[in-house]
């Protein structure tokens, strides 16, 4: 198999382990910066290295459009193309084909859909998607899934149906001799049973790992806490699972306590070109005028290099600019702060703290900021 | 003095010289890039000492508008508040109240303008412009002068005598005890004689460096040669001369051969942002479909990071999906482009070897890329 992953402490349902890739090794639980186009927005591979990212993402949708899986493959794979020379994983571009594209028809075989670029063809399926990210090289690759809004049930059942048989299709398409790791995806939304019969599914197969899909997106978060209660015991212990595309700093401990190992989210990057930051106290707009002469850092403590060197005052002086230099600055906090509570919840687990640790965290985030 | 000027060695009109300044020492000659509105663009502070930049331009004008020059003062001034620890400069605000604001009166005592950010109502006379780079806190700081268009000689001739007269009462305004130097401006269009004229009315004031202002801001090229042929000579020989908002690397070759000292100039960082590189075969825009499979970096040898780093397939790929790093990374082989062509006519200088250098550069760089 082409990832290990070892399960190194428990606390209750939360696991503090280590994943094994061609590339490197993944501490779990870890949260993984999102670079959607080969490139995390607005942050260099050394920056980033210096967040300490392990895992990094990339979309296969967006890569596959522009600048083609092919090209990237011809310029040594995602690893050399943007120089991270960690671990990276891709999606199966499924998720972004239903919420990007324009969708042409959605059949057994696959989707048929426009370009959000320029229009243009194009159709994935099970196969095609497996070959896209066989292209593209990343150490963990996933199963080309249907994610459903979590709430309807008729519509959620019929995408647990499709997405096992995509699911069969994809393990058949894929060589686990390439080095890269195949994870299934569970879907079922909100509905418990769902979410079983999808795992039931999926274990036949014997993944590498497993992702819980169709969560937040659209369901509240006691919607999504509940159901994670549900989800991660339909899993196999010994491999690593991955709640894909959820990064808000409580849904990370929540996830945690819940037994989830892998994250992904854009929402780090995303705020920090609002002007938004993360904060113990909870999230932030730089641009407010109280921040004006404010010569703090944005977290007292923070060893990211935004908080070991610039004041807020400068940091609103850019932001209010409209200064490029803003979405650098505050997109490294806000990874280095998601990252830095991934690393505290792993050391409480190993530690056998978890739970105070989380409360004390959670206690603190969401209360609103005086 | 607040600054020292040392030529250490010639070569016809060309200086090799160290300007000593309270943050460090600039060797010369130099190119300054410029960081507007307190941040070279898209480049982090230490990214931007990797380039081997040693002096640091800021703009006068957008400062005191914003985030107000009394508010840097209050957050330690310039070099702090944007975390840049070497020697900085900073304009009069002049030649932005004439080319970006909307000006209400120009009258002896100063210029009524309204602010492009937000149209309110500013006044910038030579004392105001004293007191707000004195807010600032550059190592370097300079006369409130009027740059007219160069080649309309009868309003070349009114600004040649404004000019003078705001530079007699910048020099009455400005203490040297802060620790800043103040450099006058020298007018005069392309016409030899005022030029001289102005030079004599600056000359008397004792400054410690004179820029050539009025120039690449309309005339040709042989016009901006022919002229600096005339401009260097009326300037005394043992302080430090500057030619305002030029960066084109042809025009740093011509302007070291002429005896300027210091260069500073937008080109470097605008260009990237528009996917331009400068390469020693001449510009190059990396979204052109040649450089998609490009394995080369922007320039074979180059020590910057970006070269170091990355493909051009890469930065083109970065280019064509608006992605923001690739501001950063065309900026930082730019700006690192412009320094190294200063660090090599500066060897060139010393080792007496500067025409051939010189003509070497520009025959590479003149003739067109195949």
């Amino acid at each position: 198999m082409a990832l290990n992953f070892k399960v190194v402490k428990t606390q209750r349902k939360a696991r503090a382990g280590v994943i094994t890739t061609p590339h490197g090794d993944i501490p779990t639980p870890v949260f993984a910066p999102v670079g959607t186009q080969a490139t995390v927005k607005a942050i260099t591979p050394r920056d980033l290295a210096e967040t300490g990212a392990s895992l990094v993402l990339a979309n296969t949708y967006h890569l596959h459009l522009r600048p083609g899986d092919e090209l990237v493959r011809e310029m040594g794979g995602l690893h050399h193309f943007m120089q991270w020379p960690g671990p990276m994983l891709t999606d199966s571009g499924g998720f972004q084909v239903f919420s990007l594209a324009q969708i042409n028809r959605i059949d057994d075989e696959g989707v048929t859909f426009r370009s959000h670029i320029d229009g243009s063809r194009h159709r994935l399926t099970p196969e095609s998607s497996m070959a896209i990210q066989e292209n593209l090289g990343a150490d963990i690759i996933m199963c080309f899934d249907q994610c459903p809004l979590p709430t309807d049930r008729r519509v959620v059942e019929q995408a647990v149906e499709r997405t096992r048989r995509w699911a069969i299709r994809c393990r058949e398409a894929h060589s686990d001799e390439g080095g890269q790791a195949l994870f299934g995806i569970q879907q079922g939304g909100i509905f418990p049973d769902l979410r079983a019969a999808s795992s039931a599914g999926l274990r036949e197969l014997d993944f590498a790992g497993y992702a819980i899909g169709g969560l937040a997106v659209g369901e509240t978060k006691a919607e999504m806490y509940a159901t994670l209660d549900e989800c991660t015991p339909l899993l196999p212990d010994d491999r690593p699972r991955y709640l894909m595309g959820v990064g808000a700093p409580d849904d990370l401990v929540e996830g945690v306590l819940r037994g989830v190992d892998i994250f992904d989210c854009v929402l780090p990057t995303r705020l920090a070109r609002h002007g938004a930051v993360f904060t113990p106290h909870g999230q932030v707009n730089i641009s407010r005028a109280q921040h004006a002469r404010d010569e703090r850092p944005i977290e007292e403590g923070c060893d990211c290099y935004t908080c070991r060197t610039f004041t807020r005052a400068y940091l609103r002086h850019l932001v209010k600019a409209g200064e490029l230099l803003a979405h650098t600055l505050l997109s490294l906090h806000n990874v280095r702060f998601l990252i830095r509570l991934m690393e505290t919840l792993r050391s409480a687990i190993l530690g056998g703290t978890l739970e105070q640790t989380a409360q004390s965290f959670l206690s603190r985030y969401l209360q609103p900021v005086v």
